[in-house]
């Protein structure tokens, strides 16, 4: 199994962990250190030997941090997260705020005294995130300090695992459907309209799609770690250990590009004296943009030029997409039958059910990885929005329960991420209430058409407006953007309340996923990936229109659907959708799982 | 009639006085001058003796601006005027550019040559504009430099009318509902809040709102010229022209306010030495601020504090509302039966409608002054967003035709703006397939139900979706906001593609007007203006919500409705709102009125 079902942290971290850190801050002179969630590629998901802030606090969601301070401390988590800071963090020795209302700014401000020194590792911050937080502790009277080698770090010794070494292999252009070579001289032109010389490239999607490799330094997705310094002729020296350096990688990359040793980095940082660098302030830390400077170099702060490439999937890709898709689509349906059928009686429990799904997976024989660690919530487990089963939260479905799935796959041709639920027995008025709306809601997401420069923010409301009219929502954003066989969480398009810049392009891959959670009751949400279509012309129409196609394959559970509350338009969308599903999926399943696709797919 | 229909500006006018300003330019050695469409007040509807644009270029829009060169110049508007513009400009003179796509800024670093010097009058420019049309300039090598005295008001001298003069008038307690001594306490405390001693307030809508008083030097709004500083202990100066003065006006202003000459704004913002001054950097001129700075004050940037609590409308104001609307509906339905019936032979003429839909406003009783120029356009005319009929322009209405009428009225207890469409004959089934695809988006955006923070942005898709999903879209904003018994167009909130992070709070009044526009044929647009309710609870709802109450009452031309384009919801929700409109009007007019009236809102 590729998923565990251990708890990966608890209260005790914080107990051992936290005077080793203070004691480790006392050498240093520090009255107080921060602990950000993000390592020093500002990854999402973090390589053990990474995730210092579990280490120090026993917190391992995706986001957070920490402040210690001589005398007390504080974990910061989002919304999503406060049931799960109070199992895995003490309570007595971290006070747990707001991350987002106020945050970590706001506590510095109120609990640092006039000329305290506080450190921080300029490895791990971004320097957009660390200009707010200089200016907090500012406004306090005390001072952030870099500190040259991390406290934590020391305090960990012996005992911190060593730094991930995945091969890093070739990406085949069947795959990527762009060669390197012209990708960066695209890139290339990029930097040159920034009036840049080069660029430097930190974040570890961006090298993997540059470069067209793959690695596994971080669990459920194939990043490589490393940097990169790409320059506008299209050139490039990239920094990878060699450890992970595979025989066929040098020939791969061709001549145009350096493979080079980590520690040759600060150097070559040194060699762009006097030149113009591209860096992205908000994926690569404080120290690039430190040691630049020290060497002479000026830089200039821009978004990633790769990111924006990356996240527009070329057709090669796109049809990767719909094939990764199609294979998932066979897991799904012969999952969805199991707990269809045998199931409803014979009421296993999460555990299981997370091995079931993972065992169809493997058996399409093209399984990389999970994209994540399934999230399998019966009843009131659902309504925990990242919830993750252990063995500890364990608990069985029962008559009458609603079953929440949200699982992906990493597969050479695409990333996929899918979230159904399901009814055990039979389901309440209220429950079949609550899920026609949050499928009105995905439907009308999954039909708009829209023109060139609509954005993510601008779309959101047609996933929530049905029930908003109820009196009901929910706390997380309805799409985030997916690599392909890269993150399964991939900027910088979003579809969300807050406002966002970036407007939906064509080859985009987003999420749409409402949901409605019931805290102690259970947990609702549909989530298919979509894909941004070319414009396109409507009959009878004037303007050509962008939409979207989905990619996701799967039937959504009939028996949770008040028909009554869908309209003609909806109705004819979902059969439509649910014929896609059959026509695909039906010719390469079983059986009697096809009798049971059948079924669950016939018109409304 | 308080409308014209003459032309009011023509290419003569840059004919003839383009080169009297290039003369003056000339003597104050300057090679270039920028011709805001702003006035002082950064009004956006003008005085005439303020409409430097007009004079200078002969284009009247109320967006826009020019820049004057010794060699060439240009016209800067928007996509709504590009046919006006092109109508009342000299092509020969003045190169037409577009105000958004590059806009001022692009011209000036195109255009400029290094070294050359291009004067501003630093009263009509805000801050925040000038700033970037500075380093526009700058990068031409060019620079800006502010005119002591501005050469268009010395090349138009003698020519030029007075400032308006109209005489300012309490605006009572029934009306305002609050006192200004409240008012002024509690933005007393926001100017606290910002760290501020005082702020400078120069918008005259935010004038009229905190002193409870209204004027009319501003055609088709009540506004009042001059300015204020408030102090933070609610104190004020108000600075006003005496001869506007009126007899209760100083006794209505109490002792906290003194009332001043506007001669002796200069020396008052002296005395502000060494004082925190809160300055709004979007609707104060540069001139404020270099006073302030040269008298030794420390400027504050900040949004004008009295804009949201002015938004925010309270119960009187949205009782006002309520009643002002209910009056227009009677001069509104009056309106419609006279173009449902008698019109439908007789075939008026676009002037003709205009006055009659003025003269039943009149019969009111109750009429201020219209909120703006009525825009009646029949068939093609009904294109131009911005159209007003003038002599020259003017076009019968004929079979078969669309009638796009919208207009608005100020009365003491409310502003009103709405639009209806109607058909002349048997529509097309085009039109009727278009205008139910608009009242589809009207009544969508109309019924929406959100949560506290929702902005306008975020609810505009919901007026375009069924536009966009037969690739057809309209080009204007969804909604703006309006006064009480003030300005017609008023923020910060409003209703648009564009980011926007105003959340819509209860009170705020906002128009809902999505149309569809076929150039040389037909012009569709419905709108309503609806108020922002309080926070409910919805039943079987766990958050209550916010939503819209429709102010505006009159029907919708069923003979435009494809019933069958509406569903269930929709139509039971065009029924409700049209026995409100019955409910509401039938009682008020004569029986013949009343029996076309009930034909009009019978359930469909």
């Amino acid at each position: 199994m590729r998923q565990t079902f251990e708890e990966q942290a608890d209260p005790s971290f914080g107990r051992e962990h936290l005077p080793l850190i203070r004691a480790a801050m006392a050498r240093d002179g520090l009255d107080g250190f921060l602990v950000p969630h993000e390592d020093e590629h500002q990854n999402e998901y973090l390589p053990e030997a990474n995730d210092r802030l579990a280490w120090a606090t026993g917190f391992t969601g995706s986001a957070g941090a920490a402040v210690i301070l001589k005398d007390k401390a504080a974990v910061f988590v989002d919304g999503r997260y406060t049931l799960q800071v109070r199992a895995q963090v003490d309570g007595g020795l971290f006070e747990v705020r707001d991350l987002i209302d106020g945050g970590v700014s706001a506590y510095l401000e109120d609990a640092l005294e006039p000329g305290q020194i506080v450190g921080y590792d300029p490895r791990l911050h971004s320097p957009d995130s660390l200009d707010r937080l200089k200016a907090a502790a500012e406004r306090a009277g005390a001072n952030l300090k870099a500190s040259p080698v991390n406290p934590l770090d020391q305090a960990w010794g012996e005992a911190r695992p060593g730094q991930p070494q995945a091969p890093v292999v070739p990406h085949p252009l069947d795959y990527s459907g762009e060669e390197s070579v012209l990708k960066r001289s695209r890139i290339g032109d990029a930097i040159m309209a920034e009036d840049a010389d080069a660029a430097l490239i930190t974040a570890p999607a961006s090298i993997a799609w540059l470069f067209n490799i793959r690695g596994g330094d971080v669990i459920r997705s194939p990043l490589p770690l490393g940097q990169a310094i790409l320059r506008k002729d299209g050139t490039a020296r990239l920094f990878l250990d060699p450890a992970k350096v595979t025989a066929d990688l040098p020939a791969w990359l061709g001549n145009e590009v350096a493979l080079e040793r980590p520690e040759a980095l600060e150097a070559a940082l040194r060699d762009l004296k006097g030149e113009r660098v591209l860096v992205d302030p908000s994926l690569s830390s404080a120290w690039y943009f430190d040691a630049l400077e020290k060497a002479g170099a000026q830089v200039v702060r821009a978004p990633d030029p790769t990111a924006l490439p990356r996240a527009r999937k070329n057709e090669v890709e796109v049809q990767g997409a719909r094939t990764a898709h199609a294979r998932d689509a066979v897991a799904l349906v012969r999952f969805l039958h199991w707990l269809g059928t045998e199931a409803q009686s014979s009421l296993p429990d999460e555990v299981e059910i997370t091995r079931r799904l993972e065992g169809f997976r493997e058996e399409t024989g093209a399984l990389k990885d999970l994209s994540f660690d399934t999230i399998a919530g019966a009843a009131a487990n659902g309504a925990i929005v990242h919830y993750r089963p252990t063995h500890t939260t364990n608990r069985r479905t029962e008559q009458g329960c609603l079953l929440l799935v949200d699982s992906g796959a990493q597969y050479l041709d695409g990333t996929t991420d899918v979230t159904r639920t399901v009814a055990i027995g039979e389901p309440s008025a209220e429950m079949r209430e609550r899920f026609t709306l949050v499928l009105k809601g995905n439907l009308a997401l999954g039909r708009v058409r829209f023109p060139p420069g609509t954005t993510g923010s601008s779309v959101d409301v047609l996933a929530r407006a049905p029930l908003w009219a109820r009196g009901l929502d929910f706390d997380h954003g309805t799409g985030h953007g997916v690599g392909s066989y890269l993150g399964v969480h991939e900027g910088p398009q979003r579809i969300s309340k807050a406002p966002n810049s970036v407007a939906l392009q064509p080859g985009m891959i987003v999420s749409n996923e409402p949901g409605y959670y019931k805290t102690g009751a259970y947990g609702i949400r549909i989530e298919n990936l979509q894909v941004v279509t070319p414009l396109t012309d409507i009959e009878g129409g004037e303007r050509p229109m962008l939409g979207f196609e989905t990619l996701t394959l799967a039937p959504i559970d009939r028996r949770l659907i008040v028909v009554d509350m869908l309209d003609a338009e909806e109705r004819a969308q979902l059969d439509a959708y649910h014929a896609r599903v059959l026509a695909s999926v039906g010719p390469r399943v079983e059986a009697p799982v096809r009798a049971w696709l059948e079924q669950a797919t016939a018109p409304l």
